[in-house]
């Protein structure tokens, strides 16, 4: 076997997507770079404006390095639009490294639907694929996670999609968390096999047919309580999942800030809330997990929200790199195939 | 107009129905008739047991208010045969009470299912409503709430079935949260128009074509934030939503826990957190709200955790006296008719 890790790994970050960029993209990315030499970093956006980031940074990067792309897919444009109008985008750019091979991995923290849909149509699926999905990773009451997909908002998900959501998050979790055999529920509303709609019964037959180990029905609070390693549903029903979750800690944080406005003494407790927070919910802080992968697509592609920090940038690529090392599209083309076989 | 608030209403309360039945029912109940000289209560279930919680805890109960029923749906019997089967149950009785217009209003904490299926058949629908509705309140950023229609895990929700939840919820949350033109919003994966699936675009249409002060499409971030006072949705995704949204507390609980395990001073600053959240969260234990009201059956109709205590009855017992004092049941009716009018 190939020690992958001692292997180069080429990583393309668009410079240009998100609230912050291209300053953000473009630290974090060389700060990821920096802490693996395997890491062979390309900067994808406007040259000027990047290297502008670079000189004020006093940061140090190889020219050749930056692949220049003139034009942005905006956060309101149409993704599937922007990929026609906008040839020269970066995001279209990146995606097309990677599939001509020039780049083993592509991140970006602009349009979702975009990145989605230029690594869908651009890089292609895998053999077997029919749809590839987002999973988001939760932080459980046991200091586990639970990762659910599809978060994608990639709507009207059928049987079959949440049967390869399973396949795929199962090696995801297997490789990347350290679980041999993870636990599969399928999101419905009552644990009974007879509780759910008729998405639910049909995936459930899939799954108890396979060889996965699939555990049955879940609930909504089983995302939090961790009472399984994966959660598969549609992508209409994840992605409110995911954006109801993620909304959790500013509920929190406006009502410590409107109880520390109330005179002095409850100023001085909300400050100790506030550390004990930091220490006790840092995983509840999304924006540090640095982007969501997009699985079932024949190249990494990592997808970071619009207001990435530097960390999450840096992340996200650090991410790319452990995908690689640990062969991930590889293994996804083996039980991929394997399926296909049994079927 | 009648004068409401003067007249007595009477309400039945399963006392066999919940996980700390019949005591917490029995005490609960008693302590909200006490506290409002109009409600007549009517406690159903087993004589003797409840008799006994009276006798245990030093209450005073009039024997005739006591209607005997001696068979008990249980939480894991299936709701629609359990109405068949059961027929002597306090979940039955309670509800042909109202049908039989010997109570204004029926409480049970016990098997939901069965409370609704219960309900919806024997007390019937209003006219107008296909499918009655459970909404269930969150506390939102700005101190309000928003209620997100359907959670009773009504699942396949149609077009016209959201319109109704968006109809009914509106007077609900005129006339009992004093909201004079309540918003509302269709749970989506986007904010724009086009972002959603088959249900939310024929949904658009109904509710862009009406009175209702209808502003768009909302996600998962705006049941918490409070963006609009009302959120129609699937049930199957409401009741993800609510026992997702439910679950956070125990996470943080769990989390500050574990944190005040790691020494004295952890354990001192959790204390502070511990007396914080009380103050700041209380609103996030849904405990106390005590129960949510079925909407667009011909009666009042209240579901409580099964886990409901004492004040949780408390509270669906006075809940259920406001929505007779403000005469909700007469308010739907009229507005269903004006709908079928301007059709």
């Amino acid at each position: 076997m190939t020690n992958f890790q001692n292997k180069k790994c080429r990583i393309a970050v668009d410079a240009m997507g998100g609230d912050f960029a291209p300053a953000n993209n473009v630290v974090g990315a060389i700060d990821a770079s920096a802490a693996d030499s395997n890491i062979q970093l390309l900067l994808v956006g406007d040259k000027n404006k990047i290297k502008k980031v670079i000189a004020e940074k006093n940061l140090q990067f190889p020219e050749e390095q930056i692949i220049h792309a003139d034009e942005v897919i905006e956060m309101s444009d149409s993704p599937t639009a922007a990929l026609k109008t906008k040839p020269n985008s970066s995001i279209v750019v990146g995606a097309k490294l990677v599939k001509d091979g020039k780049a083993d991995g592509f991140i970006s923290a602009g349009n979702t639907g975009a990145m989605m849909a230029a690594s869908t149509i651009l890089i292609g699926r895998l053999k077997g694929v029919s749809r590839p999905t987002i999973g988001s990773s939760f932080p459980t009451q046991n200091g586990d996670y639970c990762s659910v997909y599809d978060v994608g908002a990639s709507v009207d998900s059928k049987p079959s999609h949440l049967f390869e959501y399973a396949l795929l998050g199962s090696i995801y979790a297997r490789e990347m968390h350290n679980i041999p055999k993870p636990t599969i529920g399928i999101m419905s509303v009552g644990e009974e096999k007879s509780k759910g709609n008729e998405l639910t019964f049909a995936t459930h037959e899939l799954l108890s047919n396979s060889e996965l180990n699939y555990v049955g029905n879940v609930e909504g609070r089983d995302v939090l309580k961790g009472t399984v390693n994966i959660i598969v549903c549609d992508g209409f029903v994840g992605n409110i999942i995911l954006k109801l979750a993620e909304s959790t800690i500013g509920l929190l944080k406006s009502r410590i800030k409107k109880y520390a406005e109330q005179g002095l003494i409850n100023k001085l407790k909300a400050l100790v809330v506030k550390g004990v927070f930091k220490e006790a919910l840092s995983d509840m802080d999304y924006q540090s997990y640095g982007g969501v992968p997009l699985l079932g697509v024949n190249g990494i592609s990592i997808i970071g929200h619009g207001s990435s920090s530097e960390l999450a940038i840096k992340n996200m690529v650090l991410k790319a790199k452990e995908m690689f090392d640990k062969q991930l599209l590889q293994k996804f083309e083996e039980a991929l195939k394997d399926y296909a076989k049994s079927k």
